[in-house]
C-alpha cells in the first residue's frame, strides 16, 4: 500500500492549506496521529481536553482567516468540544473537525463508546459528512477544507471511520481557492444611501469583515459625511481597533440600556451582520432592539463582500475615507491611573500600557464592561469576543491566536468562573511556550449571574446565591498555573497590577497574574 | 401568581424521589434556581463544569438506584455534560437532565447562545422533551423521572425554556413508582438450563443487576453446580464484590486476550448485558468475541428482572446458593506488600488496606489492569467503572457516589490523562467536604494510546509519540489539587504510598494522593 487513508487525509487537509492540527486523540484516531509523521508540513498542538482544541481552532482561524483542523475521539470527544465549537460558529470562523469514529463494519456491534456522531455535530457544523471508503478520505478532506471556507466561515465536521483510515488512501484531488465573496446588489446601496440622505436619525450596525481596519475606514467616512452613527454587535469576532483607527461602540448588554442607545433611530443600516436582538429574553422586555418604527436596511450579508458594499455607499454619499493608519486620528491613550484596584483602573491601566499589535481575548464578562472603551486610544491592537456566549472560550481562543501569530502578543482578560471551564489549555501554553499573558479576575463569583438574577425578576434566596458563590473554597489560580506549568503571581493592588502588567508585556512565554478583586 | 413554572417542576421532581440537583446553571435556569429557596428538600451542589455535574449524576445513581437531577445551560452546557451523559446512558444509570432554553418566543430571534439542543441530547438520551407551556412543566418533570426510572435506566432531558419557568405553574401530579422489571419468559430459564446440563464449555456473562451480591450468589451457585463460569462485561456500572462474595473476572480488554479467555466456549448464558464484542475494530481482529460456534442464550435482558431470573435457573438446575456475607467464602485479603512502587505493589496495597464498604471509583485505565484481580480478597466494597469509554468520569463519578453514601469512603483510583479532562470537580469535594480519597497515578502519558498505536498496527514516528506525552510540562497534582481547594501529597515509594493510603483511610474529608510512577 502506498498511502492509507489517513495519510491521503492529511496530504488533503495540507493541500486546502490547513497547516495546524489541535489535537485531543483516541485509538480510532492512531492512524490519524501516525500518518502526521510521514507528510511534512502540519504542526500539531496537544490539548489535555478538547475544548482547548475547538476554542484554539477559532481564535487561530480568527487571526489567521483560513482554517485549523481539530482532532477528535468519537462522540464524546466531540461533545466536549461542542462548546467552543458553538462560538466558533458564531464567529464564523472558519473550522475543520476531524471526529474519528469505529469502523464502518464495527459500528452495529454499538461498542460502549459508539454514538450518533452526525446528532451532535450537526447543531454547530454547516457542513457534516461521514466518510464510507478510505479512497475517498483525501476528497472529503478537501471539501471539508473548502466547506469551512465558503463565505462567511463555518465549522465542518468529517467523521472519520477508522478503516477508512487504516484502508488504501485515493488520489488526493487539487484544492480550488475559495469563491470571492458575493458583490451586493445596486438596490440595497442605494436604499442605504436613501437612508442616510433622509436626515434622520440612522445607525451604521456592524459585523464581521466590517469591523477590520479597511471596513472601519469606510464606515468611519460615511458616518462623518452623513452624520450617523457607528455602532456593533454586543460580541464579535474580531475588531481591529486602536489608536489611528476609526473608534466604534459595541451594542451595551443589557436590554435597557441597548433599547436606550436605540431609541429614536429611525434608520438602522446592517453590514455583516444581523439586526440586533436581545442576548436572552426576560419578562416584559423586548426581543427585538431596535425601536418597531425603525427601518432596518441589509447592507450586506455576513457572507457577502462588505468591504466593497461600504465602498460603493461611501462613493454614492460623497465620503473619502481619511488617511489611515497610527498618527492619523488623536490617540487618547489613557495614562497610567493611580489609586484603588477596581474595574475602572484596571480599564485605564489597560489602556495605557497595551502594548503594539496586541490580540486581546475578552473574556472579562461582568468585570470588563468598561475595558474596552479604555481601551480604544490605546496602541493598534485586535479585540477577540466570546461570541456564542458559551464560556470557557478565552484561554484556549488566546492559545490559538498564538499558534496564528507567534511574533504578537496575545492578552487573555479572563473572568475566574469562565476560565475555569477550560483552565486546562494552560498546559499547551506552557508546553508551546506561547506568548500569551493571560490576567485573570478574581471575583470569586458567577457575577453576572447576581445581576441576571436581578433582571430575570427572580427574587433570591440563601440556596440560590450560594450556588453563584465561588469562594467557597476560593480557588487559586497561582496554584492551578503552576499545576500545568504556567508561571504566575497574584496581585492585589493598583500599584501591584500596572507592575505585573509591565513586567508582563516586556517579557516573552506564557505568565498568568490574578487580579484578587 | 401562586407558584411559577420553575417551582411546579422542582415540586414535580422532588414529587418523584428526586433530592438532588448537580447543577452549573446560567440565565437561562435563574428562575429555577431561584425557586430552590422556595421548596424545601432539594440538595443543590455546583460545579465548575457540567462534566462535573453529569458525571456526579451518574456515580450518584449507581450507589443511590434512583436519579439526580442535572442543571444545564442550554445546548453549550448539555454539550460540555455530554460524555459523561454518555457514560450514564451506558451505565444504564437514571439521570434528569434540566437544560435550561431561551423562552419559546425568544427562539426565532437566533439570539447567540441559541442551538438545536434536542439534536445534542438524543444521542445520550432515551427520553427527550422541550416544555413549551408552564402549566406542564410539573408534569413533564414527572415524566422525565418515569422515563429515567423506567428500567433497565436512561437519562431523560427535559428542555426548559425560560418563560415556561418563570410563568405561572400547573398543578404537581402524584408520582407513580416505576414498573417493576419485566419477568422472563420460562423458555429462556429452560434453555439457559439445557446449556448448563449440555456438559459443554458454559459462560455466565454478567452485567448491570446480576453483578449486585443477590445475583453474584445465585450465579455463584449455578456455577458450582454446573461447572459454568462467571465471566462480567469488560466495564460495569457496579459490582459488590470483596471478602464472603461471589468473585467474578471480567472480560480483558485486549481483543486477543478477550478472544482467548472465551476460546473453546460453546455456550455463553447472557444475563443483564449484551454478547461481548471489542471495544475498538483493530485490522484483522473480529468485533465479535465469542467463538462462531459458540450458542449465545440471553437469560435477561437488562431491562428484565436478572436476579428473578437466575433464580429460576438456580431451581431449575438444582443449585443452593451458600450463605452469604462476610466470612461465609475465604478472604484472600493481599498482605501489605514491601520491594519497589509498581502497578503489581500498587494493587497488592490497595487490596490489603481498602476499607470496609468503601466505593472504589475505578478511572485507573492503563496502570490498573491488575488493580481488580488483586482487590478481589479486600473487604466488601462496590467496584464502579468508565462504562461508556469517555474519559474523564473519575473525579465527578467518586463526587457523587460521595453525595448518596455520605458514610461511606469513596476511592478514585484515577489515570493522570482522563482526570484532568473533569478536574474541577475536585472543588466540589472540598465545597461540599466529600469523603472522596483520589489516587491519581502520574505516569504522565496516554499510556493506553502508546499500546494502541502497536495494537491498530500505525507505525509511531516522533510527532505521534509526542501526542501522547503528557510530560512536557510535567503537571503538578498537588498543586492543581491545592488550586482548587484540595490537600494533597506526592508520593514515589512503596513506603511513601502505603503510609499515605493508611492515612488517607484513616482521615475523613477530600485528599489527593499523587503517585509518580
Amino acid at each position: 500500500m502506498t498511502m492509507n487513508g489517513a495519510e491521503s487525509l492529511v496530504r488533503g487537509l495540507l493541500a486546502g492549506g490547513v497547516e495546524v492540527a489541535f489535537t485531543n486523540p483516541g485509538t480510532s484516531e492512531m492512524h490519524f496521529v501516525a500518518a502526521l509523521d510521514r507528510v511534512e508540513g502540519m504542526r500539531c498542538v496537544l490539548f489535555l481536553f478538547e475544548g482547548g482544541a475547538t476554542g484554539a481552532a477559532d481564535g487561530y482561524a480568527r487571526m489567521a482567516d483560513k482554517p485549523a483542523s481539530t482532532l477528535l475521539h468519537l462522540g464524546p470527544g466531540l461533545g466536549n468540544g461542542l462548546a467552543n465549537l458553538h462560538n466558533a460558529r458564531r464567529a464564523r470562523s472558519p473550522v475543520v473537525n476531524i471526529v474519528g469514529e469505529h469502523a464502518t463494519y464495527h459500528r452495529r456491534f454499538d461498542a460502549p463508546l459508539t454514538s450518533d456522531i452526525e446528532s451532535i455535530a450537526r447543531p454547530v457544523s454547516a457542513w457534516v459528512r461521514t466518510s464510507e471508503d478510505s479512497r475517498s478520505v483525501a476528497r472529503d478532506g478537501l471539501e471539508a477544507v473548502a466547506a469551512a471556507r465558503a463565505a462567511p466561515g463555518g465549522v465542518a465536521t468529517l467523521i472519520l471511520p477508522a478503516d477508512t483510515a487504516w484502508g488504501e488512501g485515493g488520489e488526493v484531488p487539487t484544492a480550488r481557492e475559495p469563491a470571492a465573496r458575493a458583490l451586493v446588489d445596486e438596490s440595497r446601496v442605494a436604499a442605504a444611501a436613501a437612508a442616510l440622505r433622509s436626515g434622520e436619525p440612522t445607525v451604521i450596525f456592524l459585523g464581521d469583515r466590517a469591523l477590520r481596519a479597511p471596513g472601519l475606514d469606510l464606515a468611519g467616512a460615511i458616518a462623518a459625511r452623513s452624520g450617523a452613527r457607528l455602532l456593533a454587535q454586543v460580541s464579535n469576532a474580531r475588531i481591529e481597533r486602536g489608536a489611528g483607527r476609526v473608534p466604534v461602540e459595541r451594542l451595551p448588554y443589557p436590554v435597557d440600556a441597548a433599547v436606550a442607545a436605540l431609541a429614536g433611530v429611525k434608520h438602522l443600516i446592517v453590514v455583516g451582520t444581523t439586526p440586533p436582538v436581545a442576548f436572552f429574553a426576560y419578562p416584559d422586555k423586548p426581543s427585538e432592539l431596535a425601536p418597531p418604527d425603525c427601518a432596518i436596511q441589509v447592507l450586506a450579508e455576513p457572507a457577502e463582500d462588505q468591504a466593497d458594499a461600504l465602498r460603493r455607499l461611501a462613493d454614492l454619499v460623497g465620503a473619502a475615507p481619511a488617511a489611515a493608519g497610527p498618527g492619523a486620528r488623536p490617540s487618547g491613550r489613557p495614562e497610567i491611573p493611580v489609586g484603588r484596584l477596581d474595574a475602572d483602573t484596571i480599564a485605564l491601566a489597560l489602556g495605557a500600557l497595551l502594548p503594539e499589535n496586541a490580540i486581546v481575548c475578552d473574556e472579562s464578562i461582568s468585570t470588563g464592561r468598561n475595558f474596552f472603551r479604555a481601551t480604544q486610544g490605546a496602541r493598534p491592537h485586535d479585540w477577540l469576543q466570546l461570541t456564542g456566549g458559551a464560556i470557557g472560550l478565552g484561554i484556549p481562543m488566546a492559545t490559538g491566536a498564538a499558534i496564528a501569530c507567534p511574533d504578537r502578543k496575545v492578552v487573555n482578560l479572563q473572568a475566574d468562573g469562565s476560565g475555569l471551564y477550560t483552565v486546562q489549555a494552560l498546559w499547551t501554553q506552557a508546553r508551546e511556550n506561547l506568548d500569551v499573558l493571560t490576567i485573570v479576575w478574581a471575583n470569586r463569583s458567577y457575577a453576572i449571574l447576581k445581576a441576571e438574577l436581578a433582571h430575570v425578576g427572580a427574587n433570591p434566596g440563601r440556596k440560590a446565591i450560594d450556588m453563584l458563590s465561588l469562594d467557597r473554597p476560593a480557588m487559586d489560580w497561582v496554584s492551578l498555573a503552576a499545576g500545568f506549568g504556567v508561571e504566575a503571581v497574584r496581585v492585589d493592588s493598583l500599584g501591584g497590577f500596572v507592575d505585573s502588567l509591565r513586567s508582563g508585556f516586556a517579557r516573552r512565554g506564557p505568565l498568568l497574574i490574578e487580579v484578587v478583586m
